[in-house]
């Protein structure tokens, strides 16, 4: 996970943006993630300040900074990486694959900024922007299919920049013991014999079909009650006719 | 890297979808990933299907198929992953964060069908709606603002899912279906109303325990055959009499 010094030293740089409501969804995501350094350079609509699509980072859109070139939006940046759908155009940079090319951004942020720069809905980054960045960023996605909606690739981006290494929540409920399944399987025997499922031989082949099923199930402490509330009525119905 | 075979056996389910833009712009980020199965439960805007936001993937939106209910869209699913921001409300599900619970999917779409289930933008999925769900998917965001941006999370979740590191878990036994399940609580339903075990009111708060229990334990096709010869023969029993 990136500390809060890291991710207070990564900014997203956007390029010519036209829809104010992706730049929205954009302060948004970046929000999610805790990164609050957004630099816009010529923005199509003066209005982007105002995005409804801004839920819940109304103030990370009214504290973005607007610069006239892509230059002086990243003048403080140790590392910039330009995102690209890097198809029939002339490449002169050093391509990474997402996974690979957060890993680079990550170490660079121990100890300097880096900039993520994205080009505009239409038509990406020119060769001019991309004359500033230090090395391009891929999205995998389908040959057929590149190029990906604005506000989605800079979350994807977001999203493996600060992935954790996944460790789960905690698990709230507590398993059933060994004592409570025997008896879960008990009950549900006799309810069964009494049903006239288990005759004579069979018995113990079912019992055993029983046990290992249960076991393996992970029933949890509240299942166990559940289940031998419901197998008594059934057997006490059974048995009073 | 997802087979073409496990790619096919992945669909993206739409509960009560109010935007149609957003619709649009899940159908593009499906086709950016090879994801092509799109359903949709009860879609706000009857007018989804025009939606300008799905940049090369009309196709996909023209092909989504609707339901009523969300049963019946996961009906020949054997894994159901619900996304959830989960925040203030009680789970009675597994949580699983991102990289984890994506190894999950991957795993089960070796051989089975796995839906990914997104609810509307305002409400999210309902208790009733997580019912339906095997285990919760967690985007790990940021605790003071965590609720992502409908498109944006569908976005993160596929590009987490067909990406191509993560070791999958050993494969266990083929999973029951969600259609295998219902029957299975519908019968279990019916010997409990026999045997007076369900009254009236408590009906609708019963089935929805039992069917919470039944998906979380990751009954396996057998089980459910064993379950229902149990509990068929128990019902025959009491009504015998």
């Amino acid at each position: 996970v990136l500390k809060p010094a890291e991710r207070e030293r990564l900014c997203v740089v956007l390029v010519r943006t036209r829809n104010p409501l992706n730049i929205g969804s954009i302060a948004r995501v970046m929000s999610n993630f805790g990164i609050f350094d957004l630099r816009l350079v010529q923005p199509f609509e003066p209005s982007f300040r105002e995005a409804r699509s801004a839920v819940g980072a109304a103030q990370l859109l009214q504290e973005a900074k607007v610069f006239e070139t892509i230059g002086e939006a990243v003048a403080d940046c140790a590392l910039v990486i330009g995102t690209s759908a890097i198809r029939g155009r002339e490449l002169h940079q050093r391509v990474e694959v997402l996974p690979r090319g957060a890993a680079l951004v990550r170490a660079a942020l121990k100890r300097q900024r880096a900039a993520l720069v994205f080009g505009s809905e239409k038509t990406g980054l020119s060769s001019q922007d991309l004359s500033h960045c230090n090395l391009l960023l891929r999205i995998p996605t389908r040959e057929e299919h590149v190029s990906l909606n604005l506000a989605q690739a800079v979350a994807i981006t977001l999203y493996e920049i600060s992935r954790s290494v996944g460790k789960a929540p905690a698990l709230a409920a507590k398993r059933a013991t060994s004592g409570e399944l025997d008896q879960l399987s008990m009950t549900l025997l006799e309810a069964l014999r009494e049903s006239g499922y288990i005759k004579g031989d069979s018995a113990e082949a079912i019992k055993l079909k029983i046990r290992r099923m249960f076991k393996r199930l992970a029933l949890e402490e509240g299942d166990v009650e559940l289940w031998l509330g419901m197998l008594r009525k059934m057997h006490w119905k059974m048995k009073r006719k």
